[in-house]
């Protein structure tokens, strides 16, 4: 297993920077006002396939071999889509194994970036049985979604370049679920600024992880947060931990009101997924700090009537 | 009757600057191949108070004598809004007429900004009375909402800075309803790029008194752009005029497209009447240019759902 660590962040910045978007750093004093700080938001709902994982796709398949013509990954929408963006940069076929309650906004998504899609049940074994099944079947190079030491330091230019662009920033929260983004920005931030990881409580595996010490299996995928129902990856529960990385829970109710906030007053379109980091800091006001960065994570939905 | 110049426009430029944001522009390649040309969104649905009215309001209230304490004008929200927002800088009292259909939501607005609402009718008969009451009974100076030199180049400002921004645009896109914006956008343009005004079919005032020469009265106030159901202003008329302005339609369900899309492509909230220049290209493709700058007015809406 290799443990990247923040110099393979550094190099992935570069490699991916011809590829991604900058992305804005935005502010809204209302919210500021509700949340009763100041917050910096990191808009990678504006990056490449509208989330942060094209940085962590560029990043792999702008390291693949030149021998290699087939890509296969598991996805719930946002790192199918990536991979499929990022394969199509090198002509490299892109296979996605979905879920079958995966939104349908993701499936046309991931099916215009030119993935083939293949079903599969909505738990962790059917997901994995029916990627054994076509990597048996097909010659492909199986991309992890996040338990990649590749992907993890991709996910964490996201961080790198909000630290980049504003000083002085105490936290930084990132939704968590599979722990890419989440172990990157503990990578980036490099001891300098506190990581805090925002997760429905509907799926606190990476809650229950870091209290007990042992990765936890993923709940029922139930919560509206469709980007953060999988159980945290083994490279990025041992930095998490490593890190004695702290994981604030959101209701689902707080998740719907950090949508309708951040729509309402900063005008701009995320996805529950990405409305965790607010509704934690809602739910976890004791937890915030005085000057902090969010990473709001995508903004992949469709429009909502 | 005062009509504004371009030194009007350059004047309230350095006169609001302090006051409002200098709005990003943004770009969409899906949006392009959709459209099918290069276009350059000037992003007012960001600037204080949700929309361009901000401009055109603060650069009247920091020309208004020291002796002026109390203002009212009419609106459907996001004139009020930006007045009540910049009467409030220099802590005037600010009243706004407000139709009884006007959204919720704007109402919500005007009343967080400080505004006193006074409700009446949706037609321009009942506004116009229940203002001439008002102004009867108390000591407040009114502010017209377009038909106004300081707000017309207040306005003007949002292209005066699109145009610093982007070098070659062919043409700006802008929504018309009173034609404060419009008229704006005329005069920052100075006859080196066209102006097309987009209005709603179900309030085509606009486009009826350009094609008869005479100031056409307001239809039926049921078009979903809320904010352009109002007739042209007579120097916004003058100025439409004088430049040959052309006009182009939107039909009720290409402004819900333009909506959808702009929402789903850009990750960005605008309403309905931001979407109109949107949809009116969509309906009218002969009529738009190779490289085009759109005035995206403003971003007052609930969440859809």
């Amino acid at each position: 297993m290799r443990v990247p660590t923040r110099d393979c962040v550094q190099a992935a910045a570069s490699r991916i920077a011809p590829y991604i978007h900058h992305t804005p750093v935005l502010q809204s004093q209302r919210l500021n006002e509700i949340v009763g700080t100041e917050l910096l938001f990191k808009c990678e709902n504006f990056q490449k396939t509208g989330a942060f994982k094209a940085r962590g796709a560029v990043n792999v398949v702008m390291q693949l071999s030149s021998d290699i013509q087939s890509l296969v990954t598991h996805s719930s929408g946002n790192h199918g889509a990536a991979l499929a963006w990022a394969s199509g940069l090198r002509a490299i076929q892109c296979s996605v194994v979905v879920p079958e309650d995966a939104s349908p906004f993701k499936r046309r998504s991931m099916d215009r970036y030119g993935a083939t899609l293949i079903d599969c049940g909505q738990d962790l074994e059917s997901r994995e049985s029916v990627l054994e099944e076509f990597v048996k079947q097909h010659v492909a190079t199986f991309i992890h979604p996040y338990d990649d030491a590749r992907i993890i330091a991709g996910q964490g230019t996201a961080t790198m370049e909000l630290l980049e662009c504003e000083q002085n920033l105490e936290q930084i929260w990132v939704p968590v679920g599979g722990g890419g983004l989440a172990s990157g920005a503990v990578l980036a931030g490099n001891g300098t600024v506190e990581v805090v990881c925002a997760e429905p409580e509907l799926a606190k595996d990476a809650y229950l992880s870091m209290q007990t010490g042992f990765r936890q299996p993923s709940l029922p995928p139930i919560t509206i947060a469709d980007g953060l129902r999988s159980s945290l990856g083994e490279i990025n529960f041992r930095i998490l931990k490593a890190a004695k990385t702290r994981v604030a829970l959101a209701t689902e109710d707080s998740i719907r009101r950090a949508l309708n906030l951040v729509f309402e007053t900063m005008k701009i379109v995320i996805e529950p997924s990405a409305a965790v980091a607010v509704a934690a800091m809602l739910d976890n006001p004791s937890l915030v700090a005085k000057r902090v960065g969010v990473i709001l994570s995508g903004g992949n939905i469709p429009y909502p009537s």
